[in-house]
This record gives C-alpha cells, sequence and structure tokens, in this order.
C-alpha cells in the first residue's frame, strides 16, 4: 500500500508563521500543487481543514473522483502569539523563544501554542485511524510532515530538521507487513 | 554545497549479490544512469572502481567536462561466500547467515566478507576526504547509499532498510553550516 503526504503550496502571506491561522494559497501554490500531483493514482485523499489545503484536495478529489475525508487532526501546529508574525519581526521583539523553539523544539513550545508532543500525538492518532484499505494522499502541512517523516524512519527527535521542506513538498512511502519504507521524496518549491 | 549519490543501473546479473564481483552494468541500467542525472548540475564527480559505476562516471564526466575521481572506499560491501549468488540459492542450501543478515547486519556479516561496521567505516571515511570545493555527485551502491543516507540523517542502525533502494536509485542533500538535509529522493527503476 502507497501513501503520499503533501504539503500545500505557497501561500499569499509566506514566511509568517500560520498554524491555526487560515492564510489563502496563492495562485502559483495552487499550480505547485497540482503539478506535485501529476499523473499520482490513490484511491482515497484526506485533508487537513485549512483551506490552504482543503480547496486544492477538494479540486483534486472531485477531479478523480476519490472520497475525501477532511481530518481536523491533520492541521499546522498552532503558534499561538506567533501566528501572522514572521520570524524577522519575532526576533527583533523577543527573540529567546523563537531560537529555542529552533534549537530544541521538544521542549520549548511557542508562547501560548502548542507543544511538539501535543503535534505529534494527534498526527500519530490520526495516523493510526488512517484509511487502509487504498493507496491514500493525505495533504497537510510543514509539522506534521516531518513528525510522521519521524515516525515512519524511525529519526531520532533532533533530526527533525534534517529534511528540507518547501510548499508544496511530497513524501512517498510503501507500507507492507514490515513497515514503512521511503520511495520518493521531494522539498517543493523553493529551494 | 550539494552532494547527489546515484547508485548504478540494473546489471547483466540481476538478483544476484555482487559487491566485489564486477558484473556489467545492463544496457537499460545505463539508460536508467543518464535519464537520473538528466538536467544535474554539479561540478565534481566520484565513483566506485567497479564497471557497473565507474564507466558511466567516465563517460558523463567527459560529456560536461567534469573532473572524475575514481575511489576505491566507494565500492559495494564484499558479500564473500554469496558473491554471485541468489538469496533464493543460498536460502535453499544454508538460510541462517542470510537470515541473520537480514534481521541484524550490524553483528551478522556474509560468511567470509566484510561487516556492517568496516563498510561503514571505510565509507564514512571516503565521505570525510570528499572535495568540498564544489557541488559533488558520487556514484557507487546500496550498502554505501544506505550507510551514508543513515548517517547524514542520523537514523539508528535498525532503520537501514527503511530506504527502498533500487537500481538507478538518487539521493539529494544539501550541506552547511548546519549539517545535511535531504532535499530529494528516487528509489529507482523497479519499484
Amino acid at each position: 500500500m502507497n501513501v503520499t503526504l503533501l504539503r500545500h503550496g505557497a501561500t499569499a502571506r509566506p514566511g509568517v508563521y500560520a498554524g491555526r491561522l487560515d492564510v489563502p494559497l496563492a495562485a502559483a501554490g495552487r499550480a505547485a500543487m497540482w503539478q506535485a500531483t501529476r499523473g499520482l493514482q490513490v484511491q482515497r485523499v484526506v485533508s487537513s481543514p485549512l483551506s490552504r489545503c482543503r480547496l486544492f484536495a477538494e479540486a483534486l478529489a472531485e477531479r478523480h473522483g476519490w472520497p475525501l475525508t477532511v481530518e481536523p487532526a491533520w492541521r499546522e501546529m498552532d503558534f499561538g502569539d506567533w501566528e501572522g508574525r514572521t520570524a524577522a519581526e519575532i526576533l527583533a521583539q523577543a527573540p529567546e523563544a523563537l531560537e529555542a523553539f529552533w534549537r530544541d523544539p521538544e521542549t520549548h513550545a511557542p508562547p501560548g501554542g502548542e507543544g511538539l508532543a501535543d503535534l505529534r500525538r494527534r498526527v500519530l492518532a490520526a495516523w493510526e485511524r488512517r484509511p487502509r484499505d487504498a493507496d491514500l494522499l493525505i495533504i497537510t502541512h510543514g509539522g506534521p510532515m516531518r513528525l510522521l517523516f519521524q515516525h515512519l524512519l524511525g529519526l531520532p527527535c533532533e533530526s527533525l530538521w534534517r529534511l528540507e521542506l518547501h510548499p508544496a513538498a511530497r513524501i512517498d512511502f510503501v507500507l507492507d507487513e514490515v513497515g514503512a519504507r521511503l520511495t520518493q521524496f521531494d522539498c517543493g518549491k523553493g529551494h
């Protein structure tokens, strides 16, 4: 069984922290998602409820006649006080929390936001209850994709950033009784 | 700085264990290597001395005017008594050693062959003395590619098989002062 993870494309507000914030997808970001899924054959689609994932998921599912499930647990990490702000803005005012998050996200959650352990818990719970009867496309965000990559490859926590991940990034796994194996990875537009 | 790892394409003796054995590349394997490197821009090429890597490396380097270094340390694991035999043949005669190698290659070397720790030592030594002044293509084998992937991502030993790896597989990393990050992966022909 094959599972494809797709990150949403570039948004209309590039560079701002947006977790719960529902920033719209840019036209180029939508085009990049079409390109990243060209030739893809799956039987089911699961999407984050945020519009930058969901609207494309609806169009793709309709085009191919694939059933679509919108699953709130695949939304991005809640960045709390950082929502809608750029890293440069945060660094100018209070760099400590952001630098600590970059250095060690396991123990430094965004202020007023969600911890990495909480995000991991909801993403892995959503992974465990995924449809298992078909090849699957999951349209989601950078945080959930990093955590699932880490989980399926058995990466240690400190390797979370060893994946370059831009808008419209795509990760493909094959799953069988032995476990999950990485078959394709594309870091997306922006590299 | 970018580093691309390329596995040789399919050989004329598919399915046999070949480490020190210099099995020739099949025509389709050579075509797959040209396809996997289409559009690639590097400034240097390093190749295993085995002909299934080296002959393509010479042709590619000549075509682009890239300097080529043939580096014995990038050759495949020496499979000892298994050289030239298929897994089915080995399993029919003496399955224990092969099954132990699949289960735990760290502590079960091929009989008369090379241990994984020895292979890791020579591959990581070759990695440390690689040319660092340019984007680099390294043309090598499955074993060295798995070990370097494991090393650069910080994977634990037991995750060695979490990478699906067929002939002409390609792995791309970007390297900077922060470390290595995976940018592209293609499991190659055969999936």
